[in-house]
């Protein structure tokens, strides 16, 4: 039987990963950390480090930022063991169960964080002494939520009669959108039967639960990296090619492609820079973006008006334009016959008042990675939102969870996967 | 009498300078060289730290910064004394030589360097080993050059029979145009009856020389912070209000304020940033730029448009924007007796076979602020410019000087002064 | 029973309509071509002009444009007193068939057309001979067809046992989304029982049938006029207030308005102009321009970010910017018991193979104010489409209608209508 | 002996045509006025039609648009037979006196006038009854005056011992840059000893004389139609390609070239226009713009710079662009012998305060085709400027003349003359 209140070790879990937010590839303490709490737990196998991947990590940063978010991790306790076994940001964890001969079932949580500065004011983490010790990160998007979910459920199946075979991920860089696929490349969950991704909040309250999520909008990121010719702005305007008037007609110009009648698309230039002082003409400038459809078929939609884009903004001034497509994560859509089981456990759970079939995410998750490999291998899979009531939207500086919905978010999918358990 | 080629010594300081590239009120590594190169020179003075400066300094940058920089300079062997008396970047030096009755003359030259990456192919200080050792910065304006001159100079008169007091001021942050301004407010230089300021290449070669400049460009350097509100891109981006649109369209329309009949204008959005995340709509974003104008209405007239600019891309974007109207300089014009004397002086130097009596610089320089505080006190100026071959532009990253031109700079400026000496 | 395939007389209306395409409020040749048409029909009643409105008009053109179309109209063969009766542009008609006790049935049909050049090549009106005669205007959205299945119907209901009344609108104005608001303002349909209102193709092909239009989107048209000052673009740019630069930044950014996670939104600056000639900044400039929204808040919500781009955009230039919020339509739904009788009655209809229950329109219909007016006394509505190949999009210059479709449009609306008699 | 005031019939002519202007190759009611005026006068030849003409003349508008001018023209009196005369625009009239063995002068005046609106309050030309009768069309920048002072010429030199040749040029099509060159390429100037041109204003008070104008601005006129592809707005905005939008980031950044620190430059989108309905996706859009340098070396790096803007625009939307590269004109300068003569003559002239022997135009004129080719035959020529008192810009709705100047413009040209005889 599983509490009523969030227990209070979880809490402080929760709370420790909060104060801890590590963007992707950087999740030194935040493994470190998980892995010392399941230290005293009776799991089968913990596996970190590299062979958790089975093809390239994208976007992995260089040596010497690895090294500063290695130093903070160990300076704020993380166990250097752990750090080390890490190697070069190869962060991220899974931790098995395995029983007997029941079905092997997967549970997906991520842990990264978001480069976004935490609110120092009217703001409950603030206000209680968890905000954000990484200045300038932020858990932002409640992976702090997602991860103590992941160790509450090993608890409950630790303690139930559940006869097969549990694995949870916890994984790294969904972000950046990088840490889905090359777990799924590694095989680990070839061999699964049923695959439960999760996400807080999202705009459902705490006691909302949707059994499963379709509508993921396919996303493609990319950088954009714009070169002209820089000179002397006061002497001689006229030798240089501006690159950063290139990039800003461009991003003018990528917010306008024409939207979609056959739905959804998103374009950002999310970070973008340029240039080297006040009075030298930019040689150089760049657009970290990203771009979202409803389907493949709209994204790639998208991609072909970015790409004009990009380049005849480049021409406009002289420029030329290099563009890097990186990071992208298909649509995918949750099976029903999972998504019911989630739903008939649900409402039995305490707390849940409220019971979605269904529901779009309108937005991307790398988790769609992992959908795919466990359903091309004949296995099904679900995409499930526990509600929560955050104060303020996902990604912006005031985002906080409900705690009580972590405990609710351990008793449905505990639940769940016990019932694929007697199946 | 002067030698005819860069001696040794001269040669090796500026080489050393060219290789320790620092930019505004970060020059210890450059002053601590100096001072050390001075040290064993007669001089009745020089001058250091905070008081040579009358009025605040702008633009320095944080403490943490400043460690950076004075870490690298002692690692470079920079003397720690000089360093630690330069405190938080108040960095330059004021060399001076006082023999009796005779005038007092006073040389500016500037020391600091640019955020520009130094080429490493096709130029010579790559080839011959003495490239930036600060990668990102370069001495690409020739100021390493400039401070040779002046400690070459310093020993010309110190060799001659010059009867009165001679200052040398080397000159910090020229380039953001804010060291010159709270060194005339010093009043160091009031006494001062003729100030020599200079400037190698400018598009004149070897052997040329321009014996005062006028047509200085007004100059204003601003920064223009854009607020917004962030959202996550794919969810709600109807929740954001994107600061890098509305600094993408003013950058555009910055560029397109209206050209002016009355003479020459510019506008360069130098460096620009926004955003922290390819999937997070950017909630702030900035532009550091500069306005110029032929005369000082000339630069009012861009800085009215650039207002109205500024305001109105933020509106458009639904976003606010705060202006800092930071460092500028004034317009100024060479006295013509002081131009008779270096141009008479000129054409007796060796290796000088083109004089011009004036030229317009079209570019600006925070000289101005020191020629109109002798003016004004009474005394006469003149900004010389000695021809280098230079075999890329000033501001790019294969700019280079002629070193034989140093020694036409020592020649004609120590020429002048004992010519001032004699009158 | 009715025939097989479209009758001569039919085929020829169509065609002679399609000849002579007239824009909203100088629909002269087109009223009039019906009127004659219906002349020996035995109607109840045949009303033209004036009363068919019961609000102002809007966008109606000046005298000038008016007589124009009309001394075209005429010129053409119109029936001079039918023109003269349609007074400054009251054009459209209301054929009305009066029977007895059964219901009071409607049925919408728009009769305008569209500025766009027709293609002359690879089209069939231009190898059949019925291109436009009015160059630069185009049927290029199937109102002549629209017409001649209002006339079809009279017939088939004439031939009929209908017990009842029936209205036939046949609607100026739909383009501009000006005519259905004062018709519905008029009260002369608060009568009815049952509003049917059509439109053929919609990338529906021929033998395809939507029994109700939903997903309307909502719509708001505006002209956005904006103020600066002319100067003599060579002698004083500086004196200068550029309207079009204004006009210029605000289309650009009128596109790149956040799209909205809560459904679709749409932006078109469709016709803009601006200055007087290539030597003279631009004193004023125009964008005409629509917003649409899948909801009333949707449009809402461009709505206002338009307005901060406006007045954004005139701020940036110095300008000044009127806006004149125009013709706007809501959103409706189809009755689910009309549509239930016209998908019925449709499986009977001889060419039809394929029937759909619903549809999103994915574009804005000012019959929806006819939709929501009946409905609010208590009616029914629904807006059927009746699907036809169309070798190219709506508002293109091939498209054409196949017209075997309007055979069948009339079949099944006529079967509908009878059907509602006997109900 | 000249009079002291404009006299009377003078007066009157110059307000004629004020209120009935005309743009280029449009100018029949002009022209027909100027032949009426000289038709007394004892001249010896006076030209009209196509034999003015040498080469093609551009910009000639098609049939209905002179048609609907010649109307206009007859319509307020001018001479049937000499409308006729003037053939399909071919306007303007060339004035000869010819004496005997004297030099061969030549003065040009232009006549056409310009698309702005005259204002109607705050205005000489409404208060006093004559203002532009042809509604959008206005003499703003003193070609009424230029045409007066032509005739003015004639009168004086028919009066005076003057013993050359003498030919006054009424000019059409100044404005468009269209008229002056394929006059010169007629040979009707190459045998002219002294050209003088002339232009009233130009911020010169009445009373200042400007002996030469230097510094012409080469100008180059260009015409750029983008097209992309039209959709319905509502229903498919993903299958268009938006000419408005390129159309919109071209003049957003056409405005943006960088200047040239060789001199002036300007840019101006002067007219623009494009799309057809606010529901359509525009296919069409297009600019009439312009584009001065200081010297022709300039004038080209702006086109260069303006091809690689126009170009990039289209990319950017999927657009293509055909750009006419159209009229332009050379830079020129005034010769020296002929600027000494005008100022001497000048100086003894009631009503002249002040003479400059030279300025800059600041402005582009093509008059320099004619100056050129004089001086490629031997001759000599001058642009010289006659100060006006004028309330508002040039090119502007308030533009008006000091009628006393056109009074010093007669005295001043006509001694010129006078000189030149008796060198």
């Amino acid at each position: 039987m599983h509490e009523r209140d969030l227990n209070e070790s979880l809490r402080t879990l929760r709370r420790d990963l909060h104060q801890h937010p590590e963007p992707a590839w950087r999740e030194f303490y935040t493994t470190a950390r998980i892995v010392e709490e399941l230290h005293d737990r009776p799991l089968t196998d913990l596996r970190v480090g590299d062979e958790l991947f089975g093809s390239e990590r994208a976007g992995v940063p260089d040596e010497g930022e690895l090294e500063r978010w290695r130093q903070r991790a160990t300076d704020a306790g993380a166990d250097p063991d752990v750090v080390e076994r890490l190697g070069d940001g190869a962060t991220g964890a899974l931790a098995v169960i395995e029983r007997g001969p029941g079905p092997t079932v997967a549970l997906r949580v991520d842990i990264d964080a978001l480069p976004i500065r935490e609110a120092e004011t009217d703001h409950r983490p603030a206000a209680e002494g968890f905000r954000s010790n990484n200045e300038g990160h932020m858990h932002a998007c409640g992976h702090d939520a997602h991860a103590t979910i992941g160790v509450g459920v090993l608890d409950a199946i630790l303690d139930s009669d559940f006869p097969g075979t549990l694995k949870v991920l916890f994984q790294p860089a969904e972000e950046t959108i990088a840490g889905a696929e090359p777990v799924a490349e590694s095989g680990l969950l070839d061999d699964v039967d049923h695959l439960i991704a999760i996400h807080i909040g999202l705009d459902h309250p705490t006691g909302e639960v949707v059994a499963g999520i379709d509508g993921f909008l396919a996303v493609r990121q990319f950088t954009a990296r714009f070169t002209g010719e820089s000179t002397h702005a006061g002497r001689h305007p006229e030798d240089g090619y501006n690159a950063v008037q290139a990039m800003a007609t461009a991003v003018s110009n990528l917010y306008a492609i024409p939207r979609h009648s056959g739905g959804a698309t998103r374009v950002n230039a999310g970070r973008v820079g340029g240039g080297t002082a006040s009075n030298v003409v930019p040689e150089a400038a760049f657009i970290e973006g990203e771009l979202r459809g409803e389907t493949t078929e709209l994204l790639e939609y998208v991609h072909e008006r970015a790409e004009q884009v990009l380049h005849g903004a480049a021409t406009t001034h002289g420029c030329t334009v290099d563009v890097d497509w990186e990071e992208w994560a298909p649509s995918a859509r949750s099976d029903d016959d999972l998504r019911a089981i989630v739903a008939a456990v649900a409402a039995d759970v305490d707390g849940v008042d409220s019971i979605l079939e269904r529901d779009d995410l309108g937005a991307s998750e790398d988790a769609t990675f992992l959908m795919q490999r466990v359903q091309d291998h004949g296995g099904t899979a679900a995409y499930v939102v526990i509600g929560t009531d955050h104060p303020d939207g996902h990604h912006t500086p005031r985002f906080d969870v409900d705690e009580e919905s972590i405990r609710i978010g351990i008793d449905v999918l505990a639940g769940a996967i016990e019932r694929l358990g007697t199946a």
